[in-house]
């Protein structure tokens, strides 16, 4: 617990005055006020985030974190489990939909093994971060115990100082991978935000109408058999979570330690931020939110947050290919802060004719 | 008119086959089928306007035409008309909005002078394709001749078709700058359209409520006097358009007889679409809408196209900016086709379990 109670107290507000005073500077280029609307916002906030009076986003990376969920045997998924590993392989040979979009945005993807059912063939790309073997049905019992759910937190928070150490991260994308991981994210989603789980459940991978009815059945069954403490993030990890989700939490505590902006993709990514910001609510400044997933729960989420996001464009894949996307137009925002002449500059007149 | 009617002729229809045998092929890679949502429409949609299996956009080029309206006197814009050739000068020198997001996402912008009211120092990045030193106010006559109208079509033609044969184009995006051309592009919106003057009329560059009263006004009288046959596109091009305005008229229809796809920017963009749309209908479905502008009569124009834009950032720059952020989404969607691996390729298992 120490390393996570350090890394949560160094995460500060970010000052309102920077952003005014970035602002300033954006009113000085060669638009009309304010007209590069969310990209303006994008820049200032990157600008706050990293305290820094003109960032690059260079170094952008995708932390992909897989996990499997004993819930998956109850049926709740349109896939077995044994796809979880087969994307993992599929991740490490470049196939996978987030290793295209990565790569079409320069953004580097860590695959993380935090907890995967199967073995998996070890491989240099591949950051093996296992808890455990898959966890628990949350139906019958906790998902996992305390002590995991603390571990798989540790666990992100060193794979993003790793990485912060060995080549540096200037923007960090969540992604994840797991089959019946939209079940625990919609169980910890009905939890933060006290909605009921009808509302917070919707078709995962693209389940039909009667295994739909079975997973709020069983996300209802866990939190009942459960009872997860709505004011304990940590008891909501360990009873309904997973170790992909767990991991995220931990990458996401510590991109904000370090100054770091956060993408955050879709569903089961702001799961995990809703926990990371219950155990630090200044987190909150730090996180962009990339898509509206078409999962249903989704702006649920996003409202608890407080945040609107930069794309709906009906996608519901995960793996951070969302965050890829936001990635790209916070990248482009803060180029036009830094690369735009001023009208001093470029000889440009002001309003008024 | 030649010219004109000659590139109309070879706009032919997209094949909806090609979409289906393309969806088929999305369906095979290693994701849930359709949850890379619309980023699968667009590729789909390339793939038909290309007639190529797996297209690549590499050449990515926006058209950013530039010309001055008459009306500008009339005081409709919170810049002076000598805004105008000073970001000419910015767009030679890199300084603008558009050559930041242009570079960002690996487009080429072409800079044309279709008529701006001063002279502009010569510059091997600048295309001459002046029809007269900007517009006549449209609030006392005619903004052009019947035959400039067509002049500045064809002009949009030849720079199209000039940058096809040299160095080719995969994706062609628009852009326009000239003060006062928010007005004219009203003007025509509502003529098309046939909605009130004040549903799409806004505050441009950012006027205030008086200005924008006038504004309104001024459009009104314009409609009035010039009476624009709204069954003939090119008397509405002349009673109410500008040069830059028929160029992008030019290089639309241009881009879909060469079966390249089109990325539309914002309010006068789609003013110039609709004109081009009125002259050959099947030109809507080369067509991508890339963002909802904050301009009030985008959401009409857009409406009238059957086109749901892929952004809103609440932007409201012109120049190309929005268009430059829609191409590289296209060309991420378009990566997806051509990069993702199969089920059977990857050894992952479909749905089923």
């Amino acid at each position: 617990m120490r390393k996570i109670t350090e890394t949560i107290g160094k995460i500060k507000p970010i000052d309102a005055r920077i952003l005014k005073e970035a602002q300033r500077r954006l009113d000085n280029l060669t638009k009309p006020e304010r007209s590069l609307g969310r990209l303006e916002e994008l820049a200032k906030k990157v600008v706050a985030i990293t305290g820094r009076e003109n960032p690059t986003l260079d170094r952008k990376v995708i932390f992909t974190m897989v996990g499997d969920h004993g819930v998956a045997r109850q049926g709740v998924s349109a896939f077995p489990q044994g796809v979880t590993v087969q994307m993992v392989h599929n991740f490490l040979q470049g196939g996978a939909a987030i290793n295209v979009l990565a790569r079409g945005v320069g953004a580097k993807v860590l695959v993380v093994d935090m907890g995967v059912a199967h073995k998996i063939k070890s491989s240099k790309n591949l950051i093996n971060k296992k808890v455990a073997s898959g966890t628990q049905d949350m139906m019958k019992g906790s998902a996992m115990s305390r002590k995991q759910a603390l571990e798989s937190i540790r666990g992100g928070i060193e794979i993003f100082e790793e990485e912060w150490a060995m080549s540096g991260v200037d923007i960090a994308g969540t992604g994840d991978m797991g089959i019946a991981n939209t079940t625990s994210s919609s169980a910890i989603v009905a939890c933060i935000t006290g909605c009921k789980v009808q509302d917070v459940t919707g078709r995962g991978t693209g389940i039909d109408d009667e295994r739909l009815r079975r997973k709020m059945e069983v996300i209802e069954k866990a939190l009942k058999i459960n009872q997860p403490d709505p004011h304990d993030p940590i008891d909501i990890l360990s009873k309904v979570g997973g170790f992909e989700i767990g991991g995220l939490v931990g990458c996401i505590l510590a991109a904000a330690a370090h100054r770091v902006p956060i993408v955050i993709d879709g569903f089961i990514s702001t799961a995990s931020a809703l926990i990371a910001c219950e155990l630090c609510p200044f987190l909150k400044d730090y996180l962009i939110a990339a898509h509206r997933s078409q999962e249903k729960g989704h702006q649920i989420a996003l409202n608890h947050l407080g945040k609107t996001p930069l794309l709906d464009l009906n996608m519901r894949l995960g793996e951070g290919t969302g965050a890829a996307l936001g990635m790209k137009l916070v990248e482009l925002g803060v180029k036009v802060l830094n690369e735009m002449a001023t009208f001093e500059e470029a000889r440009v007149s002001r309003e008024g004719n």
